[in-house]
């Protein structure tokens, strides 16, 4: 393999998913780091590679990849792990469950992180969307646990997948979506044993332990988070 | 092609994107009626099938697929029409456009049809996202035309793609999403003139008369949509 991709990424943002799958598959990649502090990902240069605007993009040999579950699922068929193969009788189960995590609980995330980008500057409904999609939020993950517990062999695996890449950072972002007034306390990993038992597990992988070097996450980033205090640029 | 699929419906809702694909692929297939206005899809037996009370399910010979972009995709995959072959240098762009369809513009949609879903009984904070989200709707499809017009093959080609066949309904279910005050002036098709050419070449598509046929969808589903009279169930 000496394909080399380049992923511009911000520390703890939704290219961290894209690094566990780089880390994890073994495969030899440069960052460019987007300094969001400055709006990087918003200047032509970075729509170029997105016109989304959006974290992460991945330059690869055959074009500018971006979409978190687009490039999970793309870089696992193209080196053949993290994914059941197309033929499998398990594909369809990993993508019904991939396109919810990414459909579905990532953006549930991201609304109660950044809710002026669906309800504008009002306060008010900016609290009401935060406070409704947390519920949500717990809801989505008692059906997470639910599956792990139906599925073990789908979801929460001792053999990774994609699916626990992608789930791993997501349940690491809840612990800093503030709850409305302020509180945090809304989540605790520890309310879902079997979510929480895949965390920990993950935080022993060694595609974790290079994260956490190049992006400053602290010793256990998925079960007792801490904010980042990368090397270089900023997570917000 | 022996497999007859099992289509869990309700006309005019996301199953349409589903059975365009069944049809436009020429798959055997029988329709289960969901009784949305029974809010069957609620009902223990429906969340069997998906714990997360969705519309569509598609039952198959290897299990259950939910998530209109998953089934779209393994749909695709296993019977090798309508999305670029996993090798293919085509495949990644597919890939990130599919996703976005799905983890954007269509849960934007979802938002401005259902916004209590999202930010709860509040009037104001409803209307705060509907009017939000069109804004959000109308740059996307910018985004998407201006993708059809840089790179013809992906999008809105006359070789019709998984992503148009998604893309279609989502352009005719926009003149049904109320803007805040009851106005419904906020979209029309034709400021979008690439998208506008791909949903009257979809009218003249087998699989969309066939579907205007079992869910009641008028002559011109996607270019001067009516409301569905469908022949049996109701769409909300």
């Amino acid at each position: 393999m000496t394909e080399t991709y380049r992923l511009h990424y911000a520390p703890d943002n939704a290219s961290l998913i894209i690094r566990l799958a780089l880390e994890e598959l073994g495969l030899p990649y440069s960052c460019v780091l987007v300094d969001r502090a400055a709006a990087a990902h918003k200047t032509p240069a970075y729509l170029a590679l997105n016109p989304n605007g959006l974290i992460p993009v991945l330059e690869t040999s055959e074009g500018v990849m971006f979409e978190t579950g687009a490039i999970l699922l793309w870089l696992a068929d193209r080196h053949g792990r993290l994914a059941p193969p197309i033929q499998s009788p398990e594909r369809g189960d990993f993508l019904k469950w991939l396109f919810f995590l990414a459909n579905t609980l990532h953006p549930a995330l991201r609304m109660t992180f950044y809710p002026s980008q669906y309800v504008g500057e009002d306060q008010s409904a900016q609290e009401k969307l935060r406070r409704h999609m947390q519920g949500e939020i717990a809801r989505h993950l008692d059906t997470l646990e639910g599956l792990a517990a139906s599925d073990p062999a789908l979801l929460c695996a001792p053999e990774m997948s994609a699916l626990d890449l992608y789930l791993g950072p997501l349940l690491r972002w809840m612990v800093f979506y503030p709850a409305p007034q302020g509180g945090t306390d809304w989540f605790s990993i520890k309310k879902w044993s079997r979510l929480h038992d895949m965390v920990t597990r993950l935080e022993s992988r060694g595609c974790v332990i290079a994260a956490i070097r190049a992006e400053g996450l602290g010793k256990t980033p998925f079960s007792a988070p801490i904010y980042a205090t990368p090397p270089e640029g900023s997570a917000t």
